[in-house]
């Protein structure tokens, strides 16, 4: 049954949050926040999509998802993803709005939204949920859902295609993760604001719940107060859980070779976001003075080209590409190629709670053997999604329902 | 007499181009539009700034500056400026906004526009234009001005001091250019839409206007059309006339390095955004591909970070910063250091036609001995600014009245 996308529609949907929850070094007093972009098919099916934003200036990329989403409307939607690569960079390539970005930005968290929303209306059309409609798809099908420009010199529509083919052998012996679910690690227990006893109460409750990897915020103004807690944690948790700790780009480069290797004592499993998202060479830099402690970046890197100068500089170890800051499912999909091709895991930032990432760490699991570690959890929205990640002994369960896990609540 | 900021007004500015005009092979059919920011003193003096968008979009802009602008509302412009690197800082790292960029796309662009009302408002306020407001501070001052943060692994305040005490001496030696004015260069004869033979003739008006310097549009699907072009216009204007290519990030990275070499035949000045802004290490390949032709390159790189890994990378020769791209004319001086001290010149892309640029080369060449060679215009919005830049035999004349020379027309 065909499915014609008939409407837009768009949400500002801001969430409150508790007293310290979401808070790092740079974003002290964030609110929640998601730009939703609604695409209404004919039969009613409705796909949703959205980004984070942190509450101000929401209402900027609901604006520009007005702008964009418009040649949508009157396509049908199987039509629409068969060459979706093609739609997404017709899509950015907009004759005046490209002047915005290119490629971040405003727009490129707005193209993301909506993005998002084609992917969720694709698997609710086919009643299946997006990680299974992804699985079932023909490696061709699968690139062609990706615009791979300016990828050229290091990543050719052949050679992806090549990898995922290479992955369809070996896929029953990875296929377990669709029913035993996906390792999920706690964010939520280290925020910057939490006290020094909160951090350490939820540790423990973490770790009793079953998770095996917890982060910490770092970034403060004093670097004893970062060393004080990090010590904390590790005495609270033991030698075998991991510790990842997060600086949110709070350091300079000098600054973050110090302070990595201060924190090294802790024997944390990688520094997130040392500096300025931008600073390729800078994150080559720190990379080589640490090692090998190892760098996770990603959720502020806002496409596919800035993600292959990172990789091809040696300036990060895991791949922290985030489909709510990159142009959605598709752009996540071209750099978890990239980062197969160089060897590093994919452990995505999830500016969705999970919800959509969830259905990405099983398919590239299975798909394309990313080496299975773990996926952020956060849990302070739940209460808002219709389907909210299911997390048991600190796994993510499979989603069953059709679509990407993205409708919101009323 | 203090000046304090008591009201910030904006002002969505939208001009009609003839047809071709402002054509390039990404964005074949602009508008040009100004994101005005205009803040009003007590005593009614009023500070224009602005940055370029090509249209759609331009209300986002609008918007940003809306919710940026709000903390300089009763603040003495003077106090304001003896730390405005700090105050650039504060507002670029708004707890909730800083999100939707860093320092890149809309909420960049935003800054800029109130950065330069800022200065344009202290110019007026000191009755002087801004190009004599800036050599008559100290290098402390200068420096002052300036958010280094994020640069600390390559530039310091201290080195930014030094740099700026070391032309001090020899400034009498190019006071010159005060009078004489500073060589421009004409992009406006070459635009992707012109027919073969408008190009062929505005080059040589230009050429008997006084000019010394053009350029060309490239970047077609058919690579023929261009070199046919090139060739074109560099026998219509002899050996001696500096051509310039620009390829507004058409090009793929291989397709940048054969195309170039190609259109080398007609020895260009320089090969101007081979492709996509953010690979660093793409535009490294390209450089050293096609030496000895040189790579220009920044009216789409946002932030002086990204300008850092450039020119560290070795990826660019001339340096196109742009005060209507990167946070206005306080960033722009960041990046006229970071090319300084490599030994690049500056040649600005002017999103704001000159306007504010002709006061910045001034500045740049006898306070800092940047290499003197060309500013670009375009002289399109001619009649919207109250006071249009002057360009006698393809110089544009020193500016005398007080302020940024950013005031638009009712």
């Amino acid at each position: 049954m065909p499915h014609q996308i008939v409407r837009i529609e768009t949400r500002d949907a801001r969430f409150a949050l508790k007293p310290g929850e979401g808070s790092d070094a740079i974003h002290r007093n964030p609110q929640y926040a998601y730009a939703v972009t609604l695409l209404v098919a004919d039969d009613g099916t409705t796909g949703t999509g959205f980004v984070l934003t942190l509450g101000a200036g929401n209402e900027l990329v609901i604006g520009a998802i007005e702008l964009l989403a418009e040649p949508l409307v009157g396509r049908e939607i199987e039509e629409l993803m068969a060459g979706f690569g093609a739609v997404q960079k017709e899509l950015a390539d907009h004759a005046q709005l490209r002047w915005l970005g290119p490629h971040k930005g405003v727009v490129q968290l707005a193209l993301a939204s909506i993005t998002n929303a084609c992917f969720d209306l694709w698997a609710k059309a086919r009643g299946v949920p997006l990680w299974a409609l992804l699985l079932d798809l023909e490696p061709e099908a699968v690139v062609a859902l990706q615009d791979l420009s300016y990828l050229e010199d290091v990543l050719t529509p052949k050679q992806a295609v090549a990898m995922l083919r290479q992955g369809a052998g070996s896929r029953p012996a990875r296929a377990g993760v669709l029913t035993q679910g996906y390792p999920g690690y706690d964010t939520s227990i280290g925020w910057f604001g939490y006290s020094d006893d909160r951090l350490v109460d939820n540790a423990r409750a973490a770790v009793a719940d079953g998770f095996h990897a917890l982060k910490l915020k770092v970034g403060s103004s004093d670097p004893e107060r970062d060393v004080r807690r990090a010590t904390l944690l590790r005495e609270a948790v033991g030698p075998d859980v991991y510790l990842m700790i997060d600086a949110n780009q709070q350091w300079t480069v000098p600054q973050a070779i110090d302070h990595s290797l201060r924190l090294g004592e802790i024997d944390p499993y990688w520094i997130e976001e040392p500096t300025h998202p931008d600073d390729v060479l800078g994150h080559r830099r720190i990379a080589r003075e640490i090692a090998p402690l190892r760098i996770a970046t990603g959720e502020h890197v806002a496409n596919r080209v800035a993600f292959k100068n990172l990789i091809e500089a040696g300036g990060l170890h895991f791949v922290q590409v985030d489909c709510t800051r990159v142009a959605g499912v598709s752009e996540f999909l071209a750099v978890a190629l990239l980062a197969k091709q160089a060897g590093l895991p994919v452990a995505p930032h999830v500016g969705d709670m999970g919800q959509v990432h969830q259905h990405l760490m099983l398919f590239l699991t299975v798909a394309l053997d990313n080496e299975r570690i773990f996926l952020e959890h956060i849990p302070h929205l739940r209460q808002y999604f219709v389907y909210p990640a299911e997390i048991r002994d600190g796994r993510y369960l499979p989603p069953q329902e059709p679509g990407a896990s993205a409708e919101l609540r009323g």
